[in-house]
């Protein structure tokens, strides 16, 4: 069990929300230790935050992992808990986790995040990283919940699932998909290097 | 007395205040831990710094809050700290902290923060989160530096406030404010919800 | 020996990398604090970023310094720590680090990163802060690795300078440059305050 969580968002870090997260955090046990991942994924890009995560779940602390991209709050998503060889992973049943969780190994369980005990109510106000995320990512993490606690036990074939967009490879071309684009602007695509193809590269 | 001092600033993250502010911090106890809650409220806009620090007042750890949005760095402005229920607020003296010591239950005492062995003097240049702020604010949460050795006690009556806007209310129509617009494009007005009005409600 | 490595990139805070260099530091040992001085350093703006580190090394806790902005990335520029009273500073042979160290009384001895027990290999994929630079810092500031196992002792005459441009100074005029404008629009020039100057300053 880490002491550490690991956290990743598209809050950006203006409007003061990754800080009340962390304050939560803090609330429930002041020894646990954030690692930042990074909370610039473009608002709600999913698709983005699952390539994002999947790159960065090698080299990040074992242990436990909160990951918010999160355009259904307020509907019926699940907020779920999966776990891994790595670790635990916690954040919306919209796909974020999976690729991630492919990495390293692939989900063991899953569990919704249903105990009311550690759900922080608000009246006409949804920040579920504040309250629901972040309250079992820290009561985990700290010792305090255990697993079984969470919630009722999910299906893994249950769980929504994103999926890198396949190329479309025949003899004369590949066409494939710039997945991401970085810092500096270097392209990671959906074709890998030891493909050969007469004719062209299609982007 | 706490061991973590929440930060929040308007200095952004690009040119290494915020981490020269966090090694002022570092250098006078090693085991102090520093909670960013934001360092990107719009430059000098203490009306969007005070309703950020208002909302995250509740969550984060209670103790010490250092918060530095200060347009009137070099002028007379007083250098403060306001002790809450919540813990020590430390900022400039410019209605930045009235809202969250309101939310907390108001202010009790305040002193100037005037004690010269405090101070990292410089000559010509003007950075008192790094020279004042910063080292009060670490000496008290690290138990060095007492309340009572800050400076003056000064009278609650004088300090500067912000408001929040008012409404302008008749039968016929509300007209308020959008006070904020989060990263997500969500707006937050001074009109509550249970105000009814038969015509419209004009922002 | 410090257990803090204050951590300077050009990276940004959006495409995970700094959170994927400082979990390669928990990894290796998880009570070690980094305390990130800026990744918003224009990309490959190794001005900017010499000249952030020279404010900066003389208000962050001494120990370990990492900073990495890094145009030569992939090509044959070496790898380097340099030793200084400070601590010491690990980064890319490019200059980014000579200001810092002039500033705290100078290169003292110089160290290429080669020992290959503490690089993380990777096929065709460049990104030496993860696999290189943070290893080394992590290794060192943790007490497993010590300087003179990093690899070959370097001659400090060999390392490559940032040198600030020149003033142009006549009787007539002085012509200046701004090196630097912080996010309120400060700038600074390298003119001088006591130069005086019959005529104009042009910038």
């Amino acid at each position: 069990m880490s002491k550490i969580i690991s956290f990743a968002s598209d809050f950006g870090l203006n409007d003061g929300s990754v800080g009340v997260v962390k304050g939560v955090i803090s609330r429930i046990d002041d020894s646990l230790k954030v690692n930042d991942i990074s909370h610039g994924i473009p608002p709600q890009d999913i698709k983005y935050g699952s390539l994002l995560l999947m790159r960065a779940i090698q080299y990040i602390p074992q242990g436990v992992l909160l990951a918010v991209v999160d355009p259904g709050v307020g509907s019926d998503r699940k907020a779920i808990a999966i776990t891994t060889d790595w670790g635990v992973m916690i954040g919306p049943d919209n796909g974020l986790l999976n690729l991630a969780c492919a990495t390293v190994g692939g989900a063991q369980k899953a569990y919704a995040l249903e105990n009311e005990n550690w759900i922080i109510p608000h009246e006409g106000n949804t920040f579920h990283a504040r309250d629901i995320f972040a309250p079992f990512a820290a009561g985990y993490a700290s010792g305090q919940l255990k697993l079984e606690e969470f919630g009722p036990e999910l299906d893994l074939e249950d769980l929504k699932q994103y999926l890198i967009p396949l190329t479309d490879i025949t003899d004369d071309e590949i066409k494939g998909e710039v997945l991401y684009i970085d810092e500096f602007g270097n392209c990671q695509t959906n074709i890998f290097k030891q493909w050969k193809c007469s004719k062209i590269v299609k982007l």
